[in-house]
């Protein structure tokens, strides 16, 4: 298969090129500043433009996504609008504008999180956005056309981010990004839709 | 208490009215274009004018909000910028720009819907919108000071709205909106905080 992966010189997005590397796929790395292309989510030409270069392809999976983090009770319409525009619209755009150029029953693969439904103090923008794009997984599912599929996987605060974040998921169970990326191989190389592959 | 509904003139602001009058209140009704006191839910200079006119409360409830219907493979960013901006933000900011009125031990309650976790065509967005206030809620409460509380009610379809929208919920079961009212009451009056209240 040929499967693009945004994101995928970071910790999630590495684990998923390993993961997938282990069968025969044609791996596409899109990154910000580095990669095979290079991408910017909340730029739609830039997206449009990654799509152009790429040509047809058989997966897209984003292992992208920034929303800011803060003190709920000081927190401004701007910088919930960060996690809007880029983790989740980000997200959606490279859905939308991969539409023309996904092949029959290929798939869309997003990262939201665990915070949709376990909260963390000052997390309340990481929230709203993962399950707006839970939410959207499934409702975007029903509508898909030529059998293309789309799911995503919400995983749980990773163990390799554990000693920079670790003091605001205490209780959390960690998990490797290794383990957080067989949720995608599923997702790709398997045959569902509109699942919310929680990792946790 | 007092209470403040915004989109206290629409079909589930007015049962929401009707529920709470048969207790000792003092409701004021807001709304975009009728009521006791006017506010754009899009404009954040709005939201707090409303709240300086109105001065301390101890509940507010939201039961407004709009997204854009529409096909999924041909939606663009910008309609769905339209339910962020309208239908959550908005009632995201009434909860900021309130905090400063609300009294201690107050209460926010807004409205998410079914179809967060229910998809139908051309629901897509509404979806996305949906599933982020439910996880914005259930995040945002964890933050709230001085024992401030927040839920969201999440209405299926309404029996007075099957006229006009009921061949897109075929299946679905609606409810009159004299049912969904009882759930803000559950919230402003009940002890609760941080809860989804699905009324399906």
């Amino acid at each position: 298969m040929k499967i693009i992966i945004v994101g995928g010189t970071g910790t999630i997005g590495r684990a998923v090129v390993a993961e997938l590397a282990k069968r025969r796929h044609d791996i596409i790395v899109a990154g910000t500043r580095r990669g095979n292309v290079l991408v910017d989510i909340t730029d739609l030409d830039s997206i449009k433009k990654m799509y152009e270069s790429v040509g047809n392809f058989d997966a897209l999976i984003s292992t992208t996504g920034k929303a800011h983090f803060g003190n709920m009770q000081e927190m401004t319409a701007e910088q919930y609008m960060i996690g809007l525009n880029n983790k989740l619209m980000g997200q959606v755009n490279l859905v939308l504008a991969g539409l023309p150029f996904i092949n029959d029953a290929g798939s869309f693969t997003l990262t939201s999180g665990i915070l949709s439904s376990n909260p963390i103090r000052f997390g309340s923008s990481a929230s709203m956005v993962n399950g707006a794009l839970d939410s959207f997984v499934i409702s975007a599912a029903v509508e898909m056309p030529r059998s293309v599929r789309i799911n995503v996987v919400s995983p749980t605060v990773l163990q390799e981010s554990m000693e920079k974040y670790g003091n605001y998921f205490i209780g959390f169970e960690p998990t490797p990004a290794a383990r957080v990326a067989l949720a995608y191989a599923k997702s790709v190389e398997g045959a569902q839709t509109g699942q919310v592959y929680e990792v946790w």
